[in-house]
């Protein structure tokens, strides 16, 4: 099976020095209108913020530091399982300041100091990567920034450099002359400093600005004054898109979605209409699997080769096994394992369960906390009955068995290899392998109280 | 929980003399191929013609009549309830002549009349009380134009006016010069005139003209030789696109919901998948709302702060209380009303039906005319059985009660206040407070039988 | 009932000659990554290649020749049931190699000849039948070449021709002129030759060029060597589009839809969202049918005047009466037939089945193998089990008959009409009409069980 997610096996310059990344993650998010931090708005079902986490991941940095300011307390708990370490911004004057707060945090740290923020999720380890080994080009620059054409460069501030990079300045739009407004090349705010620079240059920071922040950009020019020269490298506006509302974060999942898609394509499997297929984060997708529309996947999913989604199916945290047929209706939940060449049809929930090579569990059926074997059928209206309202038990059902339909198995229990449990039946003691189960009390006919029925409720109706 | 939805309070000028409103509503809709009349196809669940009676609404007008012809049964039905006054033009003579038609019905009305099209629904309150608003400028035009810039000006009649919106006149396309062709403004058809004006102009209109009809629009030229000036004011395409085929009908529908979403995300609400969700035209969505991709709201829905509506669900007449989960593959029918942090799962239906705080109705349920109590669970496979082919009854279930999975309540009955259900049970009568009902033969096992039953059928197979 | 699809009836030539075609299906489709041989990779739930020879069949063609390559058993497996040839093309050496392999398969044949690809499968019947007449031509070219004009000619062969489509040469983007490539028409290909004509050029053809290749384009200059001319007549772009990637199959996929969506709403159709509705090829849909967001059609579907397809639906070979209401969340598969103003709700299937007319099966139901009577109602939750693990049973439900919810109807078995079936039942036997049939054990009360029983999970959970 083809395996494969968006985060790329990057190169990683062998002769790099040590890298350390800054998270700027203390603006409030005020227009998202949450009580949930901005940078812990997902983006295919994972945090903002642990995006980038995962994607500086891949340069192997020395050591990762968030700087935190309101809702800090939610970023805390969100990055403390990773061990990554959080420096308080406790007043918010300007992007300089806060990255001025990691200096505890990278105390003792000597190498490369990798710029980011939050709330620019998709930028990727390669893009990363590139601008480190830019600051180690032969010109050795003081500062290297990350640049970007949008479509509409607006108010951006301009970036002032030649063909191959080599920085003249940063220009806000508001200082910028006509002719510097017409440069298109815009500063995205990330960047790459060598952590002996950073903080020097951090000390010398002014604030004599109409909103009297410290600003990072500023560096530039610090350096410049120096005369130290400085270097720009460009990537796609989309890699550096920012997330400041609602819309936004809908757009950045969007153009996440349109590059995992077209991962997927590539990669060989089928997408009847992209547009409408969801991925997560970590979704795994095989060769030859095809994807019939209207397909959502929550963390955790692998689907192995040659399998089928059919439309409208939800699977998270479950695999789904070789040649196996999903859907429709289908939905898959954390610690479903489907089998080679099962079927999980319409209208059936698997949560917590194995089902065996071969097995079919096709109508409106609840399988929760079991083991199916190989082979078993699974009538239609199945439900195992696998919570008692305090605790969860198991239902085992062996290899080949048939489960009539409408049947309730009441857990724990077990249905022996090559039993058949008749339809109907709440089966709540085991059945031997290669007995029949049958809980059926007989048919009673009334004949004719049907019809009595019926003419008295129409007289009941009538008034 | 912030309400919202598209009909926005507007401010109504204070001074504002008395509005009437006129809709025309008499065109066919040949296009539509349909027996339903163009103006009652809906857009987001309701017929476009009540979208524009609702916004003219908010200027609180004197008088509202929609002008009929062909089908106009059909649309008196529908608006009779709302006690609007039609007025039927027989003959299609014209725009002109089907505003004329409204003369007995605003007999005695004195004031300001807007006219609308039934089949251009989009237009709001605000831009309708600015043609009001600018009626009454101190320039004081006879006639107030709606006027909007085209992606592709094409055939449309071009409006000459000057930049403050003092109108020369209107040119039909094919009697305008190359210079008045290259004039980027085009005419709407929305009016505003004072009721004195309209009529006393109706009468001098003429039909000399290729298709001997009575254009409205020549009550301009009208004013205009009685050395009265008229007026253009202007607003986007996208809000006067007019409806004459079904393709028409879902370009209108999506540039309602884009609308509709940016909104919804604007006030707080997460949308992973904005183009996948559709509104009803009375939605409401509260604050940090998470919407997952692929969901349908009919009309009467309300989902409060903090619930998450998960993948497929659909959700109609029903109310989703604070922090609540529904779905994936959820149906809210009317008269649903979920408490907070309920649970309502897959392949689940509930309709008239109050699930207090806290309950689950997790998997393949149907629960109808029911009162569910706080904190109850209703176990996978619970069929609420309401209905004797002629009478609805209802089932009540108290609170921390437990239905064990694949049970049928057959209504009317009542399950106690902790009261237990056994997996399986069909319950006919009333189970007390903290009991367990048990409805349940005994389980019959056939040593070997599956195994000969294998046989003979592998045997009947071979043939 | 309106019927169409998108195969629409085309007005053959009255004089033409004879027809055959001859489909190049010898690539590997490498970019596919596929164990599926690209030419059978399906739009519109049916195969490309089998696209490309229904639109040629409305030509009537005396012959249809595949040349296959690599993975020819799967193609010749696809295009034998239908009668049509294979030829062979051992070695990959060029389409005008390609073509010649088709010589033996067209002995004897005399007429014209059309050349299609397998992997450019929405040319339509009409743009064959101009290619055709083309060639019938008063100026009778030797060669008629399908040119389009794409938004982005980049490196395609240019067609130099006059504006009457009088061709001067075809010349490759690397040999081609500065003028020649500013020139924007470009060949996709496609030709008609006769085949008198067709085979003596072929057999002229050299291979003196860097891939070492025989190019069927060179018949065109061979044939102006000879003073002959040819033709070129123009097409869309999005018609003669090729799948040589998963991405591209998505986007002939989506562009497939996109004229079908059109054409249904033409015809007078409403789709609320008509990007969300996907059609299999044969799909026949009629007027004043809604169709609501996110509905999937497989093959063999037809849906008859009035119905309402809701939301989340998915229909396969099955018919949907007049007046017919489906979903949302249903699922009717292959054989089910639904008669005038049915009802079939939400997450019920249906399969090999026929529903009377005013039958109703509303909720979380499975119906495999029935036939349901006129005006039956079948409760919530009511399973037919079709099915003992080796043979199929039939279930009849007679007209009017009621099914309590949550019952298992084991077939095979007859209900009569009329009759009822109280909730919960497992009917094993017939009953008869008018009767009740009535399968319930006595329910069992155990006062205060519920309270011990919580008592004591309570105690457990405490440790």
């Amino acid at each position: 099976m083809t395996t494969h997610s968006n985060d790329q096996p990057i190169p990683i310059h062998p002769n790099a020095a040590s890298v350390a990344v800054v998270i700027l993650a203390a603006g409030k998010g005020t227009r998202m209108k949450s009580d949930l931090h901005k940078v812990l708005h997902p983006i295919a079902g994972r945090p903002m913020l642990l995006h980038l986490v995962a994607s500086a991941g891949a340069l192997q940095p020395a050591r990762t530091v968030v700087v935190t300011g309101a809702g800090r307390e939610q970023v805390e708990a969100a990055v403390a399982p990773l061990g990554i370490v959080t420096a308080l911004q406790a007043e918010q004057l300007g992007t300089g300041h806060a990255v001025a707060q990691a200096r505890a945090a990278l105390a003792g740290f000597e190498g490369d100091v990798l710029i980011l923020y939050g709330d620019v999720p998709l930028v990727t380890a390669a893009t990363m990567q590139r601008m480190i080994d830019r600051l180690h080009g032969d010109d050795t620059p003081a500062v290297v920034v990350l640049g970007f054409r949008p479509a509409d460069p607006g108010a951006y501030g301009r970036v002032i450099a030649d063909a191959a990079g080599r920085m003249d300045r940063i220009v806000e739009y508001k200082d910028a002359s006509a002719a510097e407004r017409a440069v298109t090349l815009c500063n995205s705010g990330l960047m790459a400093v060598r952590s002996t620079d950073l903080f020097a240059l951090l000390d010398r920071l002014g604030n004599d600005n109409a909103a009297g922040e410290y600003y990072l950009t500023d560096i530039v020019g610090l350096a410049g004054a120096d005369g130290r020269a400085s270097a720009v490298i460009e990537t796609g506006a989309d890699e550096v898109a920012g997330v400041n509302s609602r819309g936004e974060l809908a757009g950045v999942e969007g153009a996440w979605q349109a590059i995992r898609r077209a991962q997927a394509m590539a990669d060989g499997a089928t997408l009847i209409a992209p547009d409408t297929v969801w991925f997560a984060h970590d979704t795994v997708i095989g060769r030859d699997v095809v994807i019939e529309p209207n397909v959502v996947f929550g963390p955790g999913a692998r689907v192995d080769d040659g399998a089928t989604i059919h439309a409208f199916s939800h699977v998270e945290g479950a695999t789904v096994g070789k040649g196996a047929s999903v859907g429709p209706f289908a939905r898959l939940r954390p610690g479903a394992e489907l089998g080679a060449d099962t079927k999980v049809g319409n209208f059936v929930e698997v949560k917590k369960a194995i089902i065996g090579d071969g097995a079919k569990v096709s109508h409106l059926t609840y399988i929760g906390d079991a083991d199916i074997g190989a082979g078993a059928n699974i009538g239609a209206g199945t439900i195992t009955c696998n919570y008692d309202g305090y605790f969860k038990y198991r239902t085992v059902v062996g290899a080949g068995a048939f489960i009539g339909s409408n049947s309730a198995l009441v857990a724990p229990v077990t249905i022996g290899a090559g039993a058949i449990v008749a339809a109907g039946s709440v089966v709540t003691r085991d059945v031997e392998a290669d007995a029949l189960a049958l809980v059926r009390p007989p048919q009673v006919a009334k004949p004719g109280w049907a019809k009595s029925f019926r003419d008295l409720m129409l007289a009941k109706k009538r008034g």
